[in-house]
Protein backbone atom coordinates (compact mmCIF):
# COMPACT_ATOMS: atom_id res chain seq x y z
CA UNK A 1 0.00 0.00 0.00
CA UNK A 2 1.55 3.68 -0.86
CA UNK A 3 -0.07 5.88 0.95
CA UNK A 4 -0.34 9.88 0.25
CA UNK A 5 -0.63 12.16 2.90
CA UNK A 6 -2.29 15.39 1.63
CA UNK A 7 -2.62 18.96 3.07
CA UNK A 8 -4.83 22.06 1.89
CA UNK A 9 -3.81 25.55 3.13
CA UNK A 10 -6.71 28.49 4.23
CA UNK A 11 -6.25 29.69 0.96
CA UNK A 12 -7.48 26.64 -0.58
CA UNK A 13 -10.14 26.36 1.53
CA UNK A 14 -11.08 30.25 1.21
CA UNK A 15 -11.61 29.97 -2.91
CA UNK A 16 -14.70 27.82 -3.35
CA UNK A 17 -14.17 27.44 -6.98
CA UNK A 18 -10.38 26.44 -6.21
CA UNK A 19 -11.65 23.75 -3.10
CA UNK A 20 -13.96 22.21 -5.20
CA UNK A 21 -11.66 21.73 -8.26
CA UNK A 22 -9.18 20.23 -5.61
CA UNK A 23 -11.63 18.10 -3.92
CA UNK A 24 -12.40 16.58 -7.29
CA UNK A 25 -9.04 16.22 -8.02
CA UNK A 26 -8.18 14.32 -4.72
CA UNK A 27 -11.03 12.56 -5.47
CA UNK A 28 -9.27 10.95 -8.27
CA UNK A 29 -6.46 9.66 -6.41
CA UNK A 30 -6.09 5.90 -6.64
CA UNK A 31 -4.45 4.70 -3.69
CA UNK A 32 -5.36 4.89 -0.86
CA UNK A 33 -5.21 8.36 0.82
CA UNK A 34 -5.50 11.18 3.93
CA UNK A 35 -6.20 14.94 3.85
CA UNK A 36 -5.82 16.83 6.18
CA UNK A 37 -7.31 20.54 5.89
CA UNK A 38 -6.24 24.10 7.47
CA UNK A 39 -8.57 26.86 8.77
CA UNK A 40 -8.74 29.99 6.26
CA UNK A 41 -10.31 33.22 7.16
CA UNK A 42 -13.72 31.83 8.09
CA UNK A 43 -12.73 31.27 11.87
CA UNK A 44 -11.15 34.63 11.99
CA UNK A 45 -14.56 36.27 10.75
CA UNK A 46 -16.56 34.77 12.70
CA UNK A 47 -14.70 35.61 15.91
CA UNK A 48 -15.33 39.31 14.78
CA UNK A 49 -19.10 38.85 14.22
CA UNK A 50 -19.78 36.67 17.29
CA UNK A 51 -17.85 39.89 18.97
CA UNK A 52 -15.12 38.07 20.33
CA UNK A 53 -11.49 39.59 20.58
CA UNK A 54 -8.86 38.87 18.84
CA UNK A 55 -5.88 38.12 21.30
CA UNK A 56 -2.40 38.50 19.50
CA UNK A 57 1.54 38.28 21.18
CA UNK A 58 4.06 39.32 18.61
CA UNK A 59 2.00 38.65 15.86
CA UNK A 60 0.65 35.21 16.54
CA UNK A 61 -3.44 34.88 17.99
CA UNK A 62 -4.01 33.30 21.20
CA UNK A 63 -7.00 30.60 20.80
CA UNK A 64 -8.51 31.44 24.37
CA UNK A 65 -12.09 29.71 25.31
CA UNK A 66 -13.81 31.71 23.04
CA UNK A 67 -11.78 31.37 20.27
CA UNK A 68 -11.25 27.38 20.34
CA UNK A 69 -14.78 27.74 20.15
CA UNK A 70 -15.03 29.09 17.23
CA UNK A 71 -12.09 27.16 15.60
CA UNK A 72 -13.82 23.82 16.94
CA UNK A 73 -17.11 25.56 15.16
CA UNK A 74 -15.39 26.36 12.07
CA UNK A 75 -12.99 23.74 11.36
CA UNK A 76 -14.44 20.93 13.16
CA UNK A 77 -18.05 22.03 11.82
CA UNK A 78 -18.15 24.04 8.83
CA UNK A 79 -15.27 22.85 7.09
CA UNK A 80 -14.64 19.45 7.76
CA UNK A 81 -18.14 18.80 7.31
CA UNK A 82 -18.28 20.68 3.60
CA UNK A 83 -15.40 18.73 2.25
CA UNK A 84 -16.53 15.55 3.66
CA UNK A 85 -19.72 16.07 1.90
CA UNK A 86 -18.30 17.18 -1.08
CA UNK A 87 -15.77 14.25 -1.39
CA UNK A 88 -18.66 11.69 -1.17
CA UNK A 89 -20.30 13.94 -3.80
CA UNK A 90 -16.89 12.77 -5.81
CA UNK A 91 -17.48 9.38 -5.29
CA UNK A 92 -14.40 9.40 -2.03
CA UNK A 93 -15.65 7.57 1.00
CA UNK A 94 -14.59 10.04 3.08
CA UNK A 95 -14.77 10.44 6.96
CA UNK A 96 -14.67 13.97 8.41
CA UNK A 97 -11.90 13.56 11.97
CA UNK A 98 -10.40 15.71 14.49
CA UNK A 99 -7.35 14.69 16.75
CA UNK A 100 -9.55 13.58 19.56
CA UNK A 101 -11.99 10.80 17.86
CA UNK A 102 -10.90 8.02 18.32
CA UNK A 103 -8.22 9.23 20.05
CA UNK A 104 -6.05 9.26 17.14
CA UNK A 105 -3.90 12.70 17.61
CA UNK A 106 -3.25 13.21 21.30
CA UNK A 107 -1.53 16.45 22.20
CA UNK A 108 -0.24 18.56 24.91
CA UNK A 109 -1.26 21.60 25.48
CA UNK A 110 1.48 24.28 25.24
CA UNK A 111 3.36 25.13 28.37
CA UNK A 112 2.13 28.63 29.44
CA UNK A 113 5.82 29.90 29.60
CA UNK A 114 7.33 32.31 28.16
CA UNK A 115 4.09 32.98 26.03
CA UNK A 116 0.59 31.49 27.33
CA UNK A 117 -0.63 30.66 23.57
CA UNK A 118 -3.96 29.25 25.43
CA UNK A 119 -5.41 26.10 24.18
CA UNK A 120 -3.34 25.32 21.88
CA UNK A 121 -1.72 21.74 21.31
CA UNK A 122 1.78 20.37 20.56
CA UNK A 123 1.84 17.41 18.73
CA UNK A 124 4.05 14.41 18.84
CA UNK A 125 4.13 11.52 16.10
CA UNK A 126 5.38 8.60 18.95
CA UNK A 127 1.70 9.03 19.71
CA UNK A 128 -0.05 8.71 16.80
CA UNK A 129 -3.09 5.75 16.70
CA UNK A 130 -1.95 4.20 13.49
CA UNK A 131 -3.77 1.18 14.01
CA UNK A 132 -7.20 2.88 14.09
CA UNK A 133 -5.77 5.12 11.07
CA UNK A 134 -5.04 1.71 8.99
CA UNK A 135 -8.57 -0.05 10.42
CA UNK A 136 -10.24 3.12 8.43
CA UNK A 137 -8.37 2.66 5.65
CA UNK A 138 -8.99 -1.29 5.06
CA UNK A 139 -12.40 -0.02 5.17
CA UNK A 140 -11.88 1.69 2.19
CA UNK A 141 -12.48 4.91 4.19
CA UNK A 142 -10.74 8.24 3.35
CA UNK A 143 -10.11 10.25 6.62
CA UNK A 144 -10.02 13.93 6.69
CA UNK A 145 -8.79 15.53 9.41
CA UNK A 146 -8.98 19.32 10.64
CA UNK A 147 -6.58 20.36 12.52
CA UNK A 148 -7.92 20.01 16.13
CA UNK A 149 -6.78 17.69 18.67
CA UNK A 150 -7.28 16.96 22.20
CA UNK A 151 -5.47 17.01 26.27
CA UNK A 152 -7.07 14.06 26.82
CA UNK A 153 -8.69 15.45 29.99
CA UNK A 154 -11.77 16.86 28.49
CA UNK A 155 -10.67 19.83 26.03
CA UNK A 156 -10.20 20.01 22.47
CA UNK A 157 -7.13 21.76 21.40
CA UNK A 158 -5.84 23.95 18.48
CA UNK A 159 -3.14 22.56 16.51
CA UNK A 160 -0.90 23.45 13.25
CA UNK A 161 -2.65 21.45 10.11
CA UNK A 162 1.67 21.08 8.75
CA UNK A 163 2.12 19.76 11.94
CA UNK A 164 -0.42 16.94 12.18
CA UNK A 165 -0.07 16.28 8.10
CA UNK A 166 3.83 15.53 8.99
CA UNK A 167 2.68 13.44 12.66
CA UNK A 168 0.47 11.66 10.40
CA UNK A 169 3.08 11.11 7.41
CA UNK A 170 5.85 10.13 10.31
CA UNK A 171 3.68 7.50 12.08
CA UNK A 172 2.19 6.04 8.90
CA UNK A 173 5.57 5.56 7.36
CA UNK A 174 6.59 2.99 10.27
CA UNK A 175 3.89 0.61 8.29
CA UNK A 176 4.37 1.76 4.45
CA UNK A 177 5.33 3.63 1.70
CA UNK A 178 4.49 7.70 2.70
CA UNK A 179 4.21 10.48 0.02
CA UNK A 180 3.27 13.69 1.79
CA UNK A 181 2.36 16.16 -0.26
CA UNK A 182 1.32 19.67 0.44
CA UNK A 183 -0.90 21.80 -1.64
CA UNK A 184 -1.42 25.48 -1.42
CA UNK A 185 -1.97 28.56 -4.13
CA UNK A 186 1.52 28.48 -5.41
CA UNK A 187 3.51 26.16 -7.65
CA UNK A 188 5.65 24.80 -5.52
CA UNK A 189 8.85 26.62 -4.17
CA UNK A 190 9.59 29.32 -6.24
CA UNK A 191 13.02 31.33 -7.26
CA UNK A 192 10.99 34.58 -8.22
CA UNK A 193 7.63 34.40 -6.91
CA UNK A 194 6.29 36.73 -9.65
CA UNK A 195 7.50 34.43 -12.67
CA UNK A 196 5.44 31.39 -12.79
CA UNK A 197 8.31 29.48 -14.30
CA UNK A 198 10.68 29.76 -11.83
CA UNK A 199 9.70 26.69 -9.88
CA UNK A 200 12.79 24.64 -8.55
CA UNK A 201 11.81 20.74 -9.30
CA UNK A 202 14.21 19.22 -6.73
CA UNK A 203 15.38 20.71 -3.34
CA UNK A 204 18.09 18.83 -1.69
CA UNK A 205 19.34 19.25 2.40
CA UNK A 206 22.38 21.60 0.17
CA UNK A 207 20.87 23.15 -2.36
CA UNK A 208 17.68 24.33 0.44
CA UNK A 209 21.02 26.06 2.48
CA UNK A 210 22.33 27.95 -0.11
CA UNK A 211 18.29 29.43 -1.42
CA UNK A 212 18.33 30.16 1.87
CA UNK A 213 21.36 32.11 2.82
CA UNK A 214 20.97 33.80 -0.51
CA UNK A 215 17.20 35.30 0.70
CA UNK A 216 15.35 32.99 -2.41
CA UNK A 217 13.44 31.23 0.28
CA UNK A 218 12.34 33.26 2.69
CA UNK A 219 9.67 33.85 5.64
CA UNK A 220 6.29 31.86 5.31
CA UNK A 221 8.20 28.96 3.15
CA UNK A 222 11.32 28.14 6.05
CA UNK A 223 9.37 26.43 8.08
CA UNK A 224 7.43 24.00 5.70
CA UNK A 225 10.78 23.05 3.96
CA UNK A 226 12.25 21.97 7.44
CA UNK A 227 9.15 20.51 8.18
CA UNK A 228 9.74 18.60 5.38
CA UNK A 229 13.09 17.37 5.72
CA UNK A 230 11.95 16.63 9.60
CA UNK A 231 9.74 14.32 7.95
CA UNK A 232 12.02 12.33 5.31
CA UNK A 233 14.67 12.13 8.59
CA UNK A 234 11.79 10.10 10.07
CA UNK A 235 10.60 7.84 7.19
CA UNK A 236 8.67 9.82 4.97
CA UNK A 237 9.58 8.73 1.24
CA UNK A 238 8.98 12.02 -0.31
CA UNK A 239 7.54 15.44 0.25
CA UNK A 240 6.06 17.27 -2.45
CA UNK A 241 5.24 20.97 -2.47
CA UNK A 242 2.70 21.76 -5.27
CA UNK A 243 -0.51 23.65 -6.16
CA UNK A 244 -3.74 22.78 -4.91
CA UNK A 245 -4.90 21.95 -9.09
CA UNK A 246 -1.86 19.65 -9.17
CA UNK A 247 -2.70 17.12 -6.18
CA UNK A 248 -3.45 14.12 -8.69
CA UNK A 249 -0.19 14.33 -10.66
CA UNK A 250 2.22 16.36 -8.19
CA UNK A 251 4.62 18.44 -9.95
CA UNK A 252 5.89 20.97 -8.06
CA UNK A 253 9.12 21.06 -5.66
CA UNK A 254 10.04 17.42 -4.46
CA UNK A 255 12.00 17.62 -1.38
CA UNK A 256 14.50 15.20 -0.69
CA UNK A 257 17.73 14.18 1.59
CA UNK B 1 -23.08 -8.59 21.07
CA UNK B 2 -25.90 -6.36 22.75
CA UNK B 3 -26.00 -2.85 21.53
CA UNK B 4 -27.01 0.15 23.33
CA UNK B 5 -28.03 3.17 21.56
CA UNK B 6 -28.53 6.47 23.20
CA UNK B 7 -30.21 9.69 22.42
CA UNK B 8 -29.73 13.08 24.35
CA UNK B 9 -31.61 15.87 23.46
CA UNK B 10 -31.48 19.53 23.50
CA UNK B 11 -31.63 20.27 27.65
CA UNK B 12 -29.36 17.56 28.70
CA UNK B 13 -27.05 19.47 25.94
CA UNK B 14 -27.87 22.85 27.42
CA UNK B 15 -26.49 22.00 30.82
CA UNK B 16 -22.54 21.02 31.17
CA UNK B 17 -23.07 19.85 35.07
CA UNK B 18 -25.82 17.68 33.61
CA UNK B 19 -23.97 16.74 30.61
CA UNK B 20 -20.91 15.86 32.65
CA UNK B 21 -22.90 13.59 34.64
CA UNK B 22 -24.29 11.98 31.59
CA UNK B 23 -21.07 11.37 29.60
CA UNK B 24 -19.40 9.70 32.83
CA UNK B 25 -22.66 7.58 33.53
CA UNK B 26 -22.67 6.66 29.25
CA UNK B 27 -18.85 6.18 29.67
CA UNK B 28 -19.42 3.54 32.34
CA UNK B 29 -21.93 1.65 29.86
CA UNK B 30 -19.84 -1.70 29.57
CA UNK B 31 -21.50 -2.66 26.09
CA UNK B 32 -20.73 -1.31 22.65
CA UNK B 33 -23.09 1.64 22.09
CA UNK B 34 -23.63 4.29 20.26
CA UNK B 35 -24.88 7.93 21.13
CA UNK B 36 -26.71 10.21 19.04
CA UNK B 37 -26.69 14.01 20.49
CA UNK B 38 -29.52 16.71 19.51
CA UNK B 39 -28.95 20.34 19.32
CA UNK B 40 -29.72 22.54 22.42
CA UNK B 41 -30.17 26.24 22.63
CA UNK B 42 -26.60 27.14 21.68
CA UNK B 43 -27.75 27.11 17.50
CA UNK B 44 -30.12 29.58 17.52
CA UNK B 45 -28.08 31.69 19.91
CA UNK B 46 -25.28 31.69 17.33
CA UNK B 47 -27.79 32.67 14.49
CA UNK B 48 -28.86 35.65 16.18
CA UNK B 49 -25.36 37.01 17.18
CA UNK B 50 -24.31 36.61 13.62
CA UNK B 51 -27.48 38.65 12.59
CA UNK B 52 -28.64 35.57 10.77
CA UNK B 53 -33.12 36.01 10.37
CA UNK B 54 -34.52 33.33 12.05
CA UNK B 55 -37.42 31.95 9.62
CA UNK B 56 -40.52 29.89 10.74
CA UNK B 57 -43.44 28.65 9.00
CA UNK B 58 -46.19 26.92 11.56
CA UNK B 59 -43.85 27.12 14.54
CA UNK B 60 -41.05 24.92 13.07
CA UNK B 61 -37.22 26.55 11.60
CA UNK B 62 -36.65 27.18 8.52
CA UNK B 63 -33.05 25.59 7.66
CA UNK B 64 -31.85 27.87 5.22
CA UNK B 65 -28.23 28.16 3.98
CA UNK B 66 -27.39 30.27 6.71
CA UNK B 67 -28.87 28.10 9.23
CA UNK B 68 -27.20 25.05 7.46
CA UNK B 69 -23.70 26.71 8.31
CA UNK B 70 -24.56 27.43 11.75
CA UNK B 71 -25.88 23.68 12.78
CA UNK B 72 -22.74 22.31 10.87
CA UNK B 73 -20.84 24.52 12.86
CA UNK B 74 -22.81 24.18 16.24
CA UNK B 75 -23.50 20.69 16.10
CA UNK B 76 -20.50 19.06 14.22
CA UNK B 77 -17.76 21.14 15.56
CA UNK B 78 -18.52 22.76 18.80
CA UNK B 79 -21.19 20.19 20.49
CA UNK B 80 -20.20 16.53 19.00
CA UNK B 81 -16.28 17.46 19.25
CA UNK B 82 -16.91 18.63 23.18
CA UNK B 83 -18.98 15.47 23.69
CA UNK B 84 -16.19 13.48 22.14
CA UNK B 85 -13.47 15.31 24.16
CA UNK B 86 -15.00 14.26 27.82
CA UNK B 87 -16.10 10.97 26.88
CA UNK B 88 -12.38 10.21 25.58
CA UNK B 89 -11.79 11.94 29.18
CA UNK B 90 -14.28 9.42 31.19
CA UNK B 91 -12.40 6.53 29.03
CA UNK B 92 -14.77 6.10 26.33
CA UNK B 93 -12.77 5.78 22.85
CA UNK B 94 -15.39 7.97 21.23
CA UNK B 95 -15.23 9.17 17.57
CA UNK B 96 -17.77 11.85 16.34
CA UNK B 97 -19.42 11.50 13.25
CA UNK B 98 -21.99 12.90 10.80
CA UNK B 99 -24.17 11.23 8.78
CA UNK B 100 -22.15 11.86 5.23
CA UNK B 101 -19.00 10.87 7.01
CA UNK B 102 -18.20 7.16 5.60
CA UNK B 103 -21.71 7.61 4.19
CA UNK B 104 -22.98 6.05 7.11
CA UNK B 105 -26.57 7.98 6.71
CA UNK B 106 -27.51 9.06 3.36
CA UNK B 107 -30.50 11.21 3.25
CA UNK B 108 -32.89 12.57 0.78
CA UNK B 109 -33.53 16.69 1.29
CA UNK B 110 -37.52 16.57 2.10
CA UNK B 111 -40.09 17.76 -0.99
CA UNK B 112 -40.00 21.57 -1.56
CA UNK B 113 -43.88 21.45 -0.93
CA UNK B 114 -46.12 21.79 0.27
CA UNK B 115 -43.39 23.80 2.94
CA UNK B 116 -39.75 24.43 2.16
CA UNK B 117 -38.14 23.37 4.83
CA UNK B 118 -34.83 24.14 3.37
CA UNK B 119 -32.01 22.14 3.45
CA UNK B 120 -33.30 19.29 5.83
CA UNK B 121 -32.94 15.42 5.41
CA UNK B 122 -35.21 12.29 5.54
CA UNK B 123 -33.76 8.98 6.22
CA UNK B 124 -34.56 5.82 6.01
CA UNK B 125 -33.49 2.80 8.48
CA UNK B 126 -33.00 0.43 5.12
CA UNK B 127 -29.94 2.95 3.62
CA UNK B 128 -28.12 3.21 7.05
CA UNK B 129 -24.47 1.68 6.52
CA UNK B 130 -24.44 -0.32 9.18
CA UNK B 131 -21.24 -2.30 7.81
CA UNK B 132 -19.01 0.53 8.52
CA UNK B 133 -20.52 0.68 11.85
CA UNK B 134 -19.94 -2.48 12.86
CA UNK B 135 -16.43 -2.19 11.85
CA UNK B 136 -15.88 0.89 14.43
CA UNK B 137 -17.66 -1.25 16.62
CA UNK B 138 -15.85 -4.20 16.20
CA UNK B 139 -12.32 -1.87 16.75
CA UNK B 140 -13.65 -0.84 20.09
CA UNK B 141 -15.05 2.88 19.33
CA UNK B 142 -17.98 4.48 20.63
CA UNK B 143 -19.57 6.25 17.22
CA UNK B 144 -20.87 9.59 18.50
CA UNK B 145 -23.65 11.22 15.90
CA UNK B 146 -25.05 14.49 15.40
CA UNK B 147 -28.04 15.46 13.77
CA UNK B 148 -26.30 16.40 10.27
CA UNK B 149 -26.61 14.16 7.01
CA UNK B 150 -26.28 14.72 3.26
CA UNK B 151 -27.75 14.74 0.20
CA UNK B 152 -24.55 12.57 -1.41
CA UNK B 153 -24.44 15.56 -3.99
CA UNK B 154 -22.27 17.61 -1.87
CA UNK B 155 -24.93 19.34 0.47
CA UNK B 156 -25.20 18.19 4.37
CA UNK B 157 -28.62 17.88 5.92
CA UNK B 158 -30.39 19.18 8.98
CA UNK B 159 -32.16 16.08 10.11
CA UNK B 160 -34.04 15.23 13.49
CA UNK B 161 -31.93 13.14 16.29
CA UNK B 162 -34.87 11.08 17.55
CA UNK B 163 -35.27 9.82 14.04
CA UNK B 164 -30.97 9.20 13.71
CA UNK B 165 -31.59 7.51 16.64
CA UNK B 166 -34.61 5.08 15.56
CA UNK B 167 -32.79 4.68 11.95
CA UNK B 168 -29.66 3.55 13.58
CA UNK B 169 -31.32 1.37 15.89
CA UNK B 170 -33.68 -0.58 13.72
CA UNK B 171 -31.03 -1.27 11.12
CA UNK B 172 -28.76 -2.62 13.60
CA UNK B 173 -31.46 -4.65 15.04
CA UNK B 174 -31.11 -6.95 11.80
CA UNK B 175 -27.61 -7.95 13.11
CA UNK B 176 -27.54 -7.76 16.61
CA UNK B 177 -29.76 -7.58 20.47
CA UNK B 178 -30.42 -3.36 20.49
CA UNK B 179 -31.63 -1.35 23.29
CA UNK B 180 -32.79 2.48 22.20
CA UNK B 181 -32.92 4.40 25.05
CA UNK B 182 -34.18 8.11 25.01
CA UNK B 183 -32.53 10.48 27.58
CA UNK B 184 -33.91 13.35 28.54
CA UNK B 185 -34.50 15.39 31.28
CA UNK B 186 -37.82 13.69 32.98
CA UNK B 187 -37.76 10.42 34.83
CA UNK B 188 -39.95 9.07 31.86
CA UNK B 189 -43.33 9.06 30.47
CA UNK B 190 -45.12 10.84 33.46
CA UNK B 191 -48.86 10.20 34.49
CA UNK B 192 -48.62 13.73 36.07
CA UNK B 193 -45.53 15.80 35.42
CA UNK B 194 -45.11 17.78 38.70
CA UNK B 195 -44.94 14.49 40.51
CA UNK B 196 -41.71 12.77 40.21
CA UNK B 197 -43.45 9.31 41.32
CA UNK B 198 -45.88 8.82 38.52
CA UNK B 199 -43.72 7.47 36.08
CA UNK B 200 -45.02 4.65 33.97
CA UNK B 201 -43.10 1.96 34.55
CA UNK B 202 -44.11 0.00 31.64
CA UNK B 203 -46.34 0.89 27.89
CA UNK B 204 -47.78 -1.23 25.71
CA UNK B 205 -49.82 -0.47 22.53
CA UNK B 206 -52.67 -1.24 24.38
CA UNK B 207 -52.16 1.46 27.73
CA UNK B 208 -50.83 3.88 25.46
CA UNK B 209 -53.90 4.26 23.44
CA UNK B 210 -55.70 4.47 26.80
CA UNK B 211 -53.78 7.26 28.33
CA UNK B 212 -53.29 9.26 25.01
CA UNK B 213 -57.57 9.58 24.33
CA UNK B 214 -57.51 10.62 28.30
CA UNK B 215 -54.98 13.36 27.55
CA UNK B 216 -52.23 12.23 30.44
CA UNK B 217 -49.79 11.14 27.04
CA UNK B 218 -50.16 14.07 24.55
CA UNK B 219 -47.79 17.22 22.91
CA UNK B 220 -44.20 16.45 22.48
CA UNK B 221 -44.30 12.73 23.72
CA UNK B 222 -46.90 11.77 21.59
CA UNK B 223 -44.15 11.50 18.51
CA UNK B 224 -41.59 9.97 20.88
CA UNK B 225 -43.62 7.28 21.66
CA UNK B 226 -44.99 6.69 17.98
CA UNK B 227 -41.45 6.37 16.73
CA UNK B 228 -40.65 3.81 19.34
CA UNK B 229 -43.33 1.66 18.24
CA UNK B 230 -42.33 1.85 15.30
CA UNK B 231 -39.00 1.07 16.02
CA UNK B 232 -40.03 -1.93 17.93
CA UNK B 233 -42.12 -3.45 15.06
CA UNK B 234 -38.64 -3.18 12.93
CA UNK B 235 -36.75 -5.44 15.42
CA UNK B 236 -35.28 -3.28 18.51
CA UNK B 237 -35.68 -5.14 21.21
CA UNK B 238 -36.47 -3.30 24.07
CA UNK B 239 -36.99 0.67 24.03
CA UNK B 240 -36.59 3.06 26.88
CA UNK B 241 -37.51 6.41 27.96
CA UNK B 242 -35.68 8.04 30.80
CA UNK B 243 -33.86 10.54 32.67
CA UNK B 244 -30.68 11.14 31.32
CA UNK B 245 -28.59 10.70 34.94
CA UNK B 246 -30.05 6.89 34.62
CA UNK B 247 -28.77 5.84 31.33
CA UNK B 248 -26.23 3.24 32.59
CA UNK B 249 -28.92 1.60 34.78
CA UNK B 250 -32.14 2.36 32.76
CA UNK B 251 -35.35 2.45 34.88
CA UNK B 252 -38.01 5.14 33.46
CA UNK B 253 -40.52 3.78 31.45
CA UNK B 254 -39.90 0.84 29.05
CA UNK B 255 -41.84 0.29 25.92
CA UNK B 256 -42.94 -2.58 24.20
CA UNK B 257 -45.26 -4.06 21.45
Amino acid sequence: MKLSVVKIGGNVIDNPIVLKDFIQKFANIPSPKILIHGGGKIATEITTKLGFPTQMIDGRRITDKHTLEVVCMVYGGLINKSIVAQLQAAGCNAIGLSGADANIIPAQRRSATPIDYGYVGDINASEVNTEIISTLLNAGLTPVFCALTHDQQGSMLNSNADSIASAIAVSMAAKTEVNLIFCFELAGVMEDITRPDSVIPLLDERSYQHLRSTGIVAKGMIPKIENAFAALKKGVKRVIITHADKVDQPSGTTIQL
